[in-house]
Parts: structure tokens; C-alpha cells; sequence
């Protein structure tokens, strides 16, 4: 059912125009060829509009023998504040594998938050000649699966917040009288959503008209400490003034008021589930396990005790279809779930690149040849650098999916690594010191030792690297044989430069190459190990701490907060020590301090508090105060949209 | 291009099964089928998912030459807390003339809230067997235009929020040096979204760098006073903690802290905006006419002022197509907008009636007899009774959108004619007193004249009325044969009754019948009178206040509080004065009252506040305190709801 692929022509235009300009200027194929063109039948297809559509998750039951197709995960070096062009290298090579070479190719990105969108950062669909189109539909609703996330989240909040009012103003046979009322039978009227707590308790339903006082009791009040409550609403929105807010106000929530906050959908454990689900069973088991506070007793209260897993299930029923869009070049993407970096894994959904890796896949009985011809190339993002963002997208997400990459690609850019050598600090609308645009060799060997760790790192999981470097106008010949040579030296496969972003696919043609070559093990001198995790999660988390700090971020010891030893002990009572790690820190340095630039080492790191995303299934350690919903600066990006009569939309990015 | 219809049979079964049940036993058409049947093009529409489309407005555009269909107008009685089954005839009547008389019909909707879905409420699709389908996919995201409208309400508050926040913080030359940033040639960069405050301003785009310092200020500075800000933040859930907060409250914020609170989405003048344009350009003019508060010297701040109506738009380019369902006989469905009938007009919206009045409409040049023959109806609903919902369908929505019904029904039930004729009250969940479930002649005939006041009030607008009788399983022949004599007597052209919720179309067949033969003046003693207002806007405030109140409620006279008369004094100052009237007040009554049942009359009419929405173009005036978001239950519909392997959703009604 695969149909002969269709390439997209880029019209190269010098200089390059905006990536807006350049994304209305080409006219996508509608979502139903690129779905053909992808081997998804039209059955498994939910076109949304022209150009986007949800793909059900039959596909994986379809190809479920196919062995799958190559796994690529793209990561960055620690990268400068103007971004090194990860998600531009991750649509790139897609397109080189997909339009330039022939062969099949996905790339998987995450669905940007629209607070951003309409802040300073602009798109986040890669750019120039590589990116997702059309931009703007990639950066605003899509197929609506962040405002599911966020209606989602918001109903738990809302339930727990209503809960703790009735039982507030509620006895005890009250409260049991509405929760479960008398039908005219005589009978008991459960909500399914309550049998889960029902169980939980080791009651008999059938035998709810003797339950005793207490076990009435037990049953109806979660008496849920205020003090406890770690669930937040969201709001997909760069709104600074609901940082911190008093809820409860009105004269009808009769005093009970309390302090909370928004923080922006994206960083919702509910976007994590998202992202980490293997099936619609596992999101609804998931949501059952969020814990949103304790008891006054101390046990963890969660979705399931307050009844809501279900509807949250149904909410996001829609949501957990991977969305399928297309590159310039026409190459198919998959857009789905997109975790906040800054306190969650930062990477796009376990069932998209569960999906891309069948489609991409070869049918079982091939010979060696045969496969090395079919095989299709998924081409996956972590975001931050390899050591934050790769070190969650092998730990969590992989242990999560079962699936390990082929091929770590690497992305380093000459300017970011002069940061690194000491160059001085660069700031985004500001223009580049003299040491950026002009050769500048000693600074760039001596901040070569940044990419140089992050190889090791990477290759410290039994997986190749190959090293992309991002060309930038600036950049000369020198320059890029310097980072080759670093590259090689600190065991990368091979060191490729590419200017997709000005060229396209075509521009990425040598990288994409070596990538294939890399992952069909035809290099000389690759790796024959296992892949292996960083640590087992049968540690304690104290251990599994200090191994992430200590062997990825170089540090010399770990400093555990008062509040962070109280959480330890907590969350063990608990049973959730078990759980791999999220550490939530800077992504400008290796260590927790965004000023130490290239290889900090021998630093105590901080741990100041740390959260569980037990849904998610993770705990997350914070280094530091993490911001979890960004501001909108005084010139905003919202005040440059307008909207033509002919419903075009103008200055977006 | 118009192909056959083809009706998806009803398997009527007995008793009734519950609405999801009938929902889900039913296969919709695909979206693609039910469009070409309604005469859409492929080109016109965009499928999201199988069931569910949105439609281009160029479909206006390519039948602008047509004459329109009949427009019907459905309204109701002066309900009971249960609902008369307004929505249900709604559909019921589309299904009878488009399934049953094989005619042309179009049965236009509003999107629910999914705040009540996983409330008490319930769904809002219709019921038993007159519904749209899919229920669930009808009652949550459905293209996601409701969540589209928090965003760009959202995005609004963020943004004045903002504004506020760094107006404290900065001097007047650092916030120019911001919003315009030098470029290097020395000109300004002054973004779109602001120069139309420069133009309000009279201040020359050309002369920037020459501007006072006093210019400056004035530009730069909008100098709000916090204590008049009316824009609230949204969000589409029943969440009573959000009724009343403080907002700003992080260190971050510098002590800046307000009072504020959430409404429920649907509450949002953006939502009644999108009901009310009638173009994607007047809806960016509403949108930037949205007044948010007064500056400290009691001029009017509007989102242009902010900056913010552009990015508004292009949240809701999308949004403003009208979206295709069916019904559960497979005629076509618009569900397009759904404003808070409490505080807004309750009505669908302008472009969906339409859209669909074209698409039923007929060439130019037929003879009367060929017109009669192919001519469709579209069955629009407006919310609440006729009185309240279908005095603003007229005076407000009408005015805008320049069409007029040319029929209006009325909807009423044995059931609430008794409450009006001193029954005792009747509530959701309780089991219904015995002269509900049993013949009361006396009970029934008493209560008949709310019916009659509601068809006079409809009559005075020049349109004719037919009653439709919502038949319910305890009714008698002869309690229907009193209606139908009350309806005549009052003025009504017919009284018909219709049991299209046990029997679907075939069931509101003679209903059917009737609205076509009167739409097409062929009953006898039709009236023969132009369609009118109620009231010019030309009047004062308090005169159209006066003029709905004595007219249509009955009272006596109006008592205007302090509050109101000073905003009166403030909007007529602002130039706010020539809008028309929205009057918020109980549903219950034709008073201000729930408990005064029939027909109240001489009694004093209340207007304890007044306010704006110059967005969607009418002032409100609230006679009482309007909860504008609801809270969740004891009990609540949410905890019914789960989701099986299969995506299957159980529960949800």
C-alpha cells in the first residue's frame, strides 16, 4: 500500500527568507498522500484539516511482525541561548534520508507550546530550509492535543479542590449519601469511578449497606492535607500572574481559600503520560497513579481516589494518536506530546516513534541485503543536550518504550563552542561579539572539551555517535577540521558538516549518509556492545542520584537539602523509590551553575527539593527553582500577528 | 454536486435506552458523505476525524446568488429545571423534514460546554432519538473551537496582566526603547499590533523620533486602573475555586496583587464574538474593539490598545468556520459557537444560519411552485425561553446578522405548563409529584398562559407562531387538546404534537409539516406584517431596558441601582449607548424572580449592574448576580466515565 514518494522541489532562495515566508511559499501535499506515501491506510487515517491528521494506533497491531526500522536520536552539545539548531538538524536529515536519498525516513518532534509561540521564542518547527510545514499550524493548536492535556489536568485539579469542599462542609453519612445514593431497589448507586478506592481499601461492594461508620468514613473522606497538594492547573499561555495565586475567594467557597499556581500545560505530569504511554490501557492505568497530595495520615492521595481517571482517559482519548504532518520536502513527521524540558523528559511520545519504527520497518525473512535497501530511518529528538535531554530520552523514555537508538547524532555548532572555550556570553536580539563571526581556532580547540564529554557520555550507553555540525554563514574550512578532529578523537564515528538549513535535504545528503552507514554498522571500528542504562532503578535514590551527577555531569559530590532528604524518605515510605530519575537544572552547563562553561568537574551538586511524577513514572530532582510558566516580555510576539482578509496569517515568526 | 440523501435508519427500540446507547448503536455517515449531500464541495470542507468537518466560508462566497432557505426559529416556554426538550425538537424537526419529507434541512447548534459534560448536566446533543452523532465526540473538543476561545481570551489577560506589570516597572523612555526598538539605520521597529493606538492617538508613524515626551508617554503608557478591569480568564470546566482569587502573588511579581477570578469559557465575550461575526475581518474588528477597562482618566482600554486583536485572530482563524455533523438520521448538522446563554445570547452563530440558510436556498428565477419544491429549512435554536433567548436571538443576533425567521416555534410540555399553573417545584433527580405523572385539566389549563404570553411576545416581532408540544409518556389526548385551544386562542397559526424523541423524524412528522406550510404562507390567517425590532438602538440605555422589561417580561416599571446608573453615565459618555440590550437575569420566571411562576405582571424589575461587551456589540444588564462558572457536585459526572480497550468511552451520559 506504500505509494512512490513524492518530493517536494525547494525553491533555494539566497539570502534565506524568513521561515515563514518560506513555508507559505510551499504548497504541502495533502495529509491523505503524505499518509499513503507513509504505508498508513486510509482507515488509520483522521485527516484534521488538509494538512494534518491523527493516525490510530491500529497501524502498530497491523505491523506488529515487522522488524523495526533504524532509530535515530538526535542531541545537542550544552548549547548557547540562541539554540544550535537541534530540531532543524532532526527535520534535515529526514528530509536527506527521505527526498535527497530515497530511502524512508520519519522525523519525530514534539508539539510546541503556544505561551512561547506568542512570547519571544517564535517557532519551534525547525527553520530555513528544514522544518515542518505548514509552521503555522505546527505552532498553534495542531490537532488540539495540549488543550486536551490541559482540560484534562484542570478536571483533577477541579475535582480535588471541589472534593476537599464538600468534605469540608459534609458529614460523614452525607457525603456517603451523594457519593453513592439509594436507588429505589434498595441497592447503592457506585460511580465506577469510585470503585477503584473501594478496592483500594479492601471494602466489599457487595456488601456496602453494612460497611461500619469507619469504613464509611474511610471511604468518603480522602482528608486531603492543603499543605500536601502538589497538583497545579496549567494554562498553555506565557502568564506570569498566576505564578502564584490565592484560589477559593468567593463568598460560596466559605474561607477555605489556599495558595497555589498555573504552570504552563506543557510541564503537566498529564503531557508526560502523554508522552511516555505505550497504549490507550497503560495512559488510563498512568492516570490512575497520579498522586496529587497526601492524607493528613500521610498516604499518597491520587487520581484514582478522587474518582477521575476515566474521565481524564476520555478527554485525552483523541490525544493519544500520534499527529502526522510533512517537512518542505515532504517527508512525513510525526508531532506528538511535547513534555517540558525543564522539569520532564523533553521528548516526543514513545507511541510515535513506536509507530514510525513499524512503518519505517522491513518484513521479517529479508535477507541482510534486501534490509539494508528497505530499511526506513526514524529520526527522534532529545531535547537540551545529550547530557540532560539524551540522558532522560535513554533512561526514562527507553526503559519506558523498550526500544534503544542505532545512532546518537550529536549536534555541535562552531559558535557554541566557542562559549566554551571562554568566548563571551550571547544573548538572543543582541548582535555577536567579533570572536563568533571571525575564525578563531584557539577558542574553539580549547571548547571542543564540551562535545568531547558528551560523546563519551553517550558512548558510555553502548551506542555510536556520529558528531553534526550545524554550518553557520561565519564558519570557516579550519574551524570545522578542528571539530572533526576533536570529534574522532574522543570516539565519534565520524564528524559530518551540514547546511541543511540553507540547502535543505540536500545539504544534510553527506550527514545523512554516514548516519545510514552508522547504523547499519558499516563503519570500521563501531561499538559491539549491548546498549546498557546508566543506573538499574533498584537503587536507592540517593544512589541513582549521584551516578547521573557524578558519571554525566562530572560533579564531585551531591548535596542533598533538608527538604530533598524529607522528600527521599517520603517518597520510599511510599513505595516510589523505584522510579528512574529527572533531573531538573540549567541546560547551559554540564552542572547545575549555567556560568561554568565547558567541562565543570569536581562540583558539589545541589539537590533542592525533590517531586514525583508517579503517573509518569518518575521522580523529578530540582538543582535549582525551576521556572514552571515563562512571562511575556514588554515587545511581545503577539504584537506583530495580523491576520489578512484572506485568513493568512502575517508575522508569526 | 448535491448527491442524494441517504437516511441512516432508525432500529427504534422500547423503552428508550439511554442517549449514548442509542448514539453508539447507530454508524454515522462519513463527514465526507453527510458534506456532499448538504451540497459542500470537497475543496469547502475540512474532515476532522470521520464524523466531524469544518466548513470554508467561501461556501457563502460560491452561493452568494442563491435566495435563502426558510429559517426557523426554535424557542421555548418559560422552562423547569429539566429542560423542555428544546434542543431535542431542534433536531427532531430536522430529522422529519429532511429524513421523513426527503426536504432540504439543516439543524443548527451550539457547542457545548464541556464544563456541565462532566457536571450534572449532561450532554446537549439532543436526546433519545433525535440527537447528533457522535454524542461523545459532539460534547467533547469537537474541533477544538472552544478551547480556541480560551486561548485568545487567555491570551488577552496574560497580555493586560503583562502590560500593567511592566508599565510599574519601567520608566516611560525604557518602555519606548522596548515596544520600538532602535533598528540599526536608526528607525523605529514598531510592531504591527501597535499602531493603531498610534493612529487612535493622532500621533504620525512617520515622526517617531520626533514625538514628546509627552507624545511618548501617552503611547507607551496606558495608565490602567486596576479596580476597572472587567476581563476575567477563562477556563471550560466547572471549577468553583477559580470563582474568586488573587492573582500575582510570586516574588517575581513585585507585590503587584489583584483580586480577580476565572469564568466558565463559554462566558467569554470572545464566544459571543465568535456567534456574532459575520466576516473573518469584522470578527478582527470586534476583536479589537473588546474594551477591558478604563484608563486612571476613565477612557476606555481596548485590545488594539494592547496590541493583542491580531494574535486573537489567528488563535481563531480556524475557529470561525462553522463545523458538520448529523443527526442521528444522517441530515446535516451545524454546531458552530456556543455563548453563555446566562449572560450572553445563546444563540449558534450568524455564519453557521448562514452558511446553511444558503446551502437550503434556491437558484434565482424559479416560479413560486419549483421554489416551494426544493427549498430547505434550517432549524435554528435560540437558548432559554422565548422571552429571554429568542428576545435576543431577534434584537441582537438578527440586527447583525440581517436575517429573519420565518417561522418561530415554540416548545412547551404538559409538565412545565403545570409548574406555571401551581405545581409543585420539580428538580433534576427527584421523582416527579403526582399531578406531573397524571391528568390535572385544571392544573394544566391555568398554566397555559405562560404559553400564551410567550406567542403573543413572538408574535409582536411580526412572525408567525406554531406551538410544538414535546409529547412525554404520562400526557393525556385531552391535556394536548387544551394546549393546542390555549395555543390558537392566543394567536398561534398551529399546536402540534411530537414525539420525536421516542419515534425520531417520523415522530415530528405533522410538526414538520406544519413549519414548512406556514414557512411557505400557506395557512390561513398568516400574518401578513413586516418583521420589526422591538426597539430602535437608537434609544437611551434606560429606555431599551424599560421597553424589554415592560414589553416582553411585564413588569411594571425598572429600578435602575447606583451601580448601574453611573455606568449608564459611563457608557453613554464612552459612546457605548447605541448598542442593544442583553438582560441577564433568571430563566425560570418571565420576571426577575424564579418562584413567580404563569405570568407575573406590575412588578418592579431590577438592574443591579450593567455591562459591556462592545466586542460582540451589546451592553448587559444583570437583574440579579449571574454565577458565570459553575461548581462540580457531591456526586459527579466525571466519576460515571471510563474508557474501555477498544477507545470505547462508557458513562459519559
Amino acid at each position: 500500500m506504500t505509494q512512490q514518494f513524492k518530493r517536494l522541489k525547494l525553491d533555494i532562495v539566497r539570502p534565506v527568507p524568513s521561515d515563514h515566508e518560506i513555508s507559505r511559499n510551499q504548497l504541502p501535499k495533502h495529509i491523505t498522500v503524505v499518509g499513503r506515501e507513509a504505508g498508513i491506510t486510509s482507515e488509520e487515517l483522521e485527516p484534521y484539516g488538509a494538512y494534518k491528521g491523527k493516525v490510530k494506533l491500529d497501524v502498530l497491531e497491523r505491523l506488529s511482525d515487522r522488524i523495526d526500522g533504524k532509530y535515530i536520536l538526535v542531541a545537542g552539545i550544552t548549547p548557547t541561548p540562541l539554540g544550535e539548531g537541534k530540531s532543524t538538524t532532526t527535520v534535515g536529515l529526514a528530509q536527506a534520508i527521505g527526498a535527497t536519498l530515497g530511502k524512508k525516513s520519519f522525523a519525530n518532534v514534539r508539539q510546541p507550546s503556544m505561551g512561547p509561540t506568542f512570547g519571544v521564542k517564535g517557532g519551534a518547527a525547525g527553520g530555513g530550509y528544514s522544518q515542518v510545514i505548514p509552521m503555522d499550524e505546527f505552532n498553534m493548536h495542531i490537532t488540539g492535543d495540549i488543550h486536551a492535556v490541559g482540560m484534562a489536568n484542570n478536571l483533577l485539579a477541579a475535582a480535588l479542590d471541589t472534593r476537599m469542599f464538600h468534605e469540608a462542609t459534609q458529614s460523614d453519612a452525607s457525603l456517603f449519601k451523594r457519593l453513592c445514593p439509594i436507588k429505589k431497589d434498595g441497592s447503592r448507586d457506585v460511580p465506577i469511578g469510585l470503585t477503584y478506592r473501594i478496592k483500594k481499601l479492601g471494602l466489599d461492594i457487595n456488601k456496602i449497606n453494612e460497611w461500619s461508620e469507619e469504613e464509611i468514613s474511610k471511604f468518603v473522606r480522602l482528608d486531603i492535607d492543603p499543605k500536601t497538594i502538589t497538583w497545579k492547573r496549567v494554562l498553555d499561555l506565557n502568564d506570569r500572574s498566576l505564578r502564584g495565586i490565592t484560589i477559593n475567594e468567593a463568598p460560596t467557597e466559605k474561607g477555605l481559600i489556599r495558595k497555589t499556581g498555573f504552570d504552563i500545560t506543557v510541564a503537566s505530569e498529564v503531557m508526560a503520560i502523554l508522552a511516555l504511554s505505550t497504549s490507550l490501557k497503560d495512559m488510563r492505568e498512568r492516570f490512575g497513579k497520579i498522586v496529587v497530595a497526601s492524607s493528613k495520615k500521610g498516604e499518597p492521595i491520587t487520581c484514582e481516589d478522587i474518582g477521575c481517571a476515566g474521565a481524564l482517559t476520555a478527554i485525552m482519548k483523541d490525544a493519544i494518536k500520534p499527529n502526522l504532518m510533512q517537512t518542505l520536502e515532504g517527508t512525513p513527521v510525526f508531532v506528538h506530546a511535547g513534555p517540558f524540558a525543564n522539569i520532564s523528559i523533553g521528548a516526543s511520545s514513545v507511541l510515535a516513534d513506536k509507530m514510525a519504527l513499524k512503518l519505517a520497518g522491513t518484513e521479517k525473512g529479508l535477507s541482510e541485503e534486501e534490509r539494508r535497501d528497505k530499511v526506513g530511518y526514524v529520526i527522534t529528538e532529545a531535547g537540551f543536550d545529550f547530557t540532560m535531554g539524551g540522558e532522560r530520552f535513554l533512561n526514562i523514555k527507553c526503559r519506558t518504550s523498550g526500544l534503544k537508538p542505532d545512532v546518537i547524532v550529536i549536534v555541535a555548532t562552531v559558535r557554541a563552542l566557542k562559549v566554551h572555550g571562554g568566548g563571551s556570553d550571547v544573548k538572543p536580539g543582541m548582535n555577536l561579539p567579533i570572536e563568533y563571526v571571525s575564525e578563531n581556532i584557539e577558542m574553539l580547540e580549547k571548547g571542543c572539551c564540551n562535545l568531547q564529554k558528551h560523546i563519551e557520555n553517550a558512548k558510555s550507553y553502548g551506542v555510536d555517535v556520529i558528531v553534526a555540525i550545524n554550518k553557520m554563514s561565519s564558519d570557516t574550512n579550519r574551524e570545522h577540521e578542528i571539530i572533526k578532529q576533536k570529534s574522532i578523537e574522543a570516539g565519534a564515528i565520524d564528524a559530518i558538516v551540514s547546511s541543511h538549513w540553507e540547502d535543505g535535504g540536500e545539504g544534510a545528503k553527506e550527514l545523512a549518509e554516514g548516519v545510514i552507514k552508522c547504523a547499519n554498522k558499516e563503519y570500521e571500528g563501531q561499538l559491539d556492545k549491548e546498549f546498557k542504562f546508566l543506573y538499574s532503578v533498584d537503587g536507592t535514590i540517593e544512589e541513582k542520584i549521584e551516578t547521573i551527577a557524578k558519571e554525566m555531569y562530572g560533579a564531585g559530590s551531591v548535596k542533598f537539602s533538608e527538604i530533598a532528604k524529607e522528600k527521599i524518605e517520603e517518597y520510599s515510605k511510599q513505595g516510589f523509590d523505584k522510579l528512574p530519575i529527572c533531573i531538573a537544572k540549567t541546560q547551559y552547563s554540564f552542572s547545575h551553575d549555567a556560568k561554568l562553561k565547558g567541562v565543570p568537574s569536581n562540583f558539589e551538586f545541589p539537590i533542592k527539593d525533590i517531586k514525583a511524577s508517579v503517573g509518569a513514572g518518575y521522580l523529578y530532582a530540582l538543582a535549582d527553582q525551576i521556572m514552571t510558566i515563562p512571562g511575556l516580555a514588554t515587545k511581545c510576539g503577539f504584537m506583530n500577528v495580523e491576520v489578512g482578509e484572506d485568513g493568512e496569517i502575517e508575522g508569526l515568526f
